[in-house]
């Protein structure tokens, strides 16, 4: 099968950010706008991001998380009151300094996260312990400002949700921040991907958390992808903005805060974990189209074929997203193509043979094989598929993730190798600086294993001081 | 029943907008913010735009129409572009002039709607008539400052939808104004509100638009609120932006443009249409909790009863959302206020009694009528109840705006009256905006059967000029 005759898609092994840029595109998911730095998301990839966000409403409904929703602008100086906050963000805040016609005496911040947008109301709302915990999330777009967009990964204004907690005391909010971050692991499952979850290091945590914890994931190119983040942020906000409680022990407390989020980055880490020199491979639980059929006829076949694929189409419909390709004026292998490029997961090829017999062929993107299944068989066959789908995707990336983590002992066996580096570090901010400096990498993630035992090695693999953990190490994007 | 003892509510007959802001507050439905103009809204407000938000999803799906999201900013020279567009907008833009730490060379407006940030993409996506129809739909939020906001009404920032659609002839995209409100009229019918739908004047019309159609809906003080708005744009825009597309004919044509949207204004109609004195009054459709359960009890039947509760709530949970109000610390009287307030459609009185025989008390909210009810046809009950309650306000909405629509001859006939006002009219502009001046109201809708008759009078009833057709007057929100 000639697939992909017109290389519209750089191979991924000449240039992976080229190969990204160009399934963007083919794959009709989303492209630049005027406005630099910020993108427009096309119907195809805009669904794939529902598809993500209905799982993971799914998820906060069932824990009882209510949505909520704050305005987008945050005066200046509620952003300034935490200094590691605003130490962070403000390079990369949109300014309103106009509105109706006249000069802002207070000028505006377009929110990059809600902390300072929300936490002053939350003093209003929580009087006593028994308004505690206040669990909510919101679904909205933030802002910052990007010198070096990537769609999806990076663009200036992006989707997400953010989750914003109160608990009366540090050891509810820590065991709030491990079980987001557990939701946020079975949202990369649900979407066949692996993850490396763990701590962040104090350099590479949220500006004003006391400790961050994050959802690592591995593209095909080995860099990292930080997918979602969960913080405890202590009592650092609380305190600026008077988050505080009346306990059962009749004295006041400051509450302790978490703040959880996942935005539409996870879109682009679906493309580079799954995606091949073809274009997208999709599992089928984010799929726009999980099926999609493929008539084959001449004029004289037309309408015994296009009646099959009705017949077929209507009895998959409600239990698959499924649509069938009656474009007139394109061959089957353009469509083929087409859809391949789109990461449909399954491709139902019919013609007047397949008719007659009642038979059809069926093709599976994620490894190209086709077989012949009979009408009578399809349903049967198609929910193994789906499943085997998943799971083949799911483990190829776990293999590939595994093959790519490299043991150093010291950082100059870093040299030109790609992937992840497992390495015994002293968790000195200066010798991630110079790591930065020499290889573009930072500290990614502590495993909890990693977190519960002793490094490999006793000395660190930049500094040879004492070291405390073994940490994983990457180039991100 | 002493309900509402404290009257932290102000009657609906001293002072509408008052008992409005004490029904958005006491139900905590939403709350001003830190930033002018702008609101805060709560989990139990949201929900409700929410359910609005999922049936008409469920309609534009069921439709083909497809989800897009574009940047919130909006280049300021494409704003311009549209003369009547701008004109019509820049009162009310808020403007970013800094950002990433620099100023900003080009400021960017954030949009008031999207047509300016949409259409030059549009034109891109456009080659032939075989990409038409394009009918895409964006859930957003727009900022258009406000001098006097009021609670889902008019804040600076709102949550909606805008569709942005283009055909390739001006007879299919009025088919299209037409269908659009159709689906608006079919959602607020979901939220059992009766609508008046028709033309909009052409100083009424949407800034940009060759016209509007409208949905209006009757508060309870006989006001008007413009419910949603479909509108035919003509090649007003596509020539601005050039969206033209290679017809059959071998020809390029300009495309013909709608674009309509759905606000969480609808929220605020609502609370305005079927709230009371005692509070919200929701239609089953979108409450948040459809049936509360309000436990009675002493300490020696605590159990007993609390489990009778549990077992009603796990009965109905699949088929309703349904609470039990457990809180140990609040009388019954106090938590049947508290779900008054909050409008829930139904709620069951169970106490030792009614755990004993089986049975239980079942309120209405929207009429106050209780009834026992044994358990065995509880099921039942509830089913017909629901579909009661829906049509009762329905029914009483109707009612009412129907008892408030005056036939007049002359302007002077308005006099005091509250309500609408239905009159023969020259459709001059000069005439509406004295109208405007002397009682504060404009023309709301043209109704088809009076745009596809001649006029009862055949003066105007400001002017004496002659009258075109019978329209609808009244003050609005």
């Amino acid at each position: 099968m000639a697939i992909n005759e017109k290389r519209t898609i750089t191979k991924q092994s000449l240039d992976f950010p080229a190969w990204y840029q160009d399934v963007v595109r083919e794959a009709e998911l989303a492209e630049g706008s005027e406005v630099r730095g910020c993108g427009i998301v096309r119907p195809y990839g805009l669904k794939i991001w529902e598809l993500i966000k209905a799982e993971l409403s799914r998820q906060f409904e069932e824990d009882d998380i209510e949505n909520v929703y704050f305005p987008i602008f945050v005066p200046l100086e509620n952003l300034e009151a935490e200094k590691e906050h605003v130490e962070g963000f403000s390079p990369e805040l949109a300014i309103v300094t106009h509105a109706g016609g006249e000069e802002l005496t207070n000028k505006l911040a377009i929110r990059p996260t809600s902390e300072a947008a929300m936490y002053k109301t939350y003093a209003k709302w929580i009087q006593s312990y028994k308004d505690l915990p206040l669990r909510l999330n919101q679904w909205a777009n933030v802002v910052r400002w990007e010198k070096r967009p990537r769609a999806f990964l990076r663009w200036s204004e992006f989707l997400w949700q953010e989750g914003h907690t109160v608990f009366e005391n540090e050891e509810e909010a820590r065991v709030e921040v491990q079980k987001m971050l557990d939701v946020y692991k079975a949202t990369y499952e649900f979407m066949a991907i692996p993850t490396y979850t763990g701590r962040k290091s104090e350099s590479e945590k949220f500006a004003g958390a006391v400790m961050t914890k994050t959802v690592e994931v591995m593209a095909r190119d080995g860099k990292a992808i930080q997918g979602a983040t969960s913080h405890y942020l202590g009592t650092n906000f609380a305190k600026v903005f008077d988050v505080k409680y009346l306990g059962a022990d009749g004295e006041f407390h400051f509450g302790h805060q978490n703040s959880w989020g996942l935005s539409w980055r996870s879109v682009g880490a679906l493309i580079m974990v799954h995606g091949d020199d073809n274009g997208l491979r999709l599992p089928p639980n984010v799929a726009p189209i999980q099926v999609i059929i493929v008539p084959i006829y001449k004029d004289e076949t037309a309408k015994e074929v296009l009646d099959y694929c009705d017949t077929i189409k209507n009895s998959l419909k409600d239990k698959y997203r499924v649509k069938v390709d009656t474009r007139e004026n394109q061959t089957p292998g353009f469509k083929f193509n087409h859809w391949e490029v789109r990461g449909v997961p399954v491709r139902l090829e019919i013609g007047p043979k397949e008719a007659a017999e009642k038979k059809l062929t069926v093709f599976r993107r994620d490894n190209g094989i086709k077989e012949l299944v009979a009408l009578a068989d399809l349903e049967k066959r198609l929910a193994e598929l789906m499943k085997e789908i998943h799971a083949n995707l799911y483990q190829q990336a776990l293999d590939f993730s595994k093959q790519n983590i490299h043991r150093i002992e010291s950082w100059d066996e870093i040299g030109e190798q790609s992937g992840w580096f497992e390495a015994s570090w002293c968790e000195d901010a200066d010798t991630e600086k110079l790591l930065k400096e020499k290889y573009g990498m930072v500290s990614r993630v502590l495993l909890p294993d990693s977190e519960q035992s002793a490094p490999k090695n006793k000395k660190c693999f930049i500094s040879g001081r004492e070291a405390k953990h073994d940490w994983l190490f990457a180039k991100s994007y």
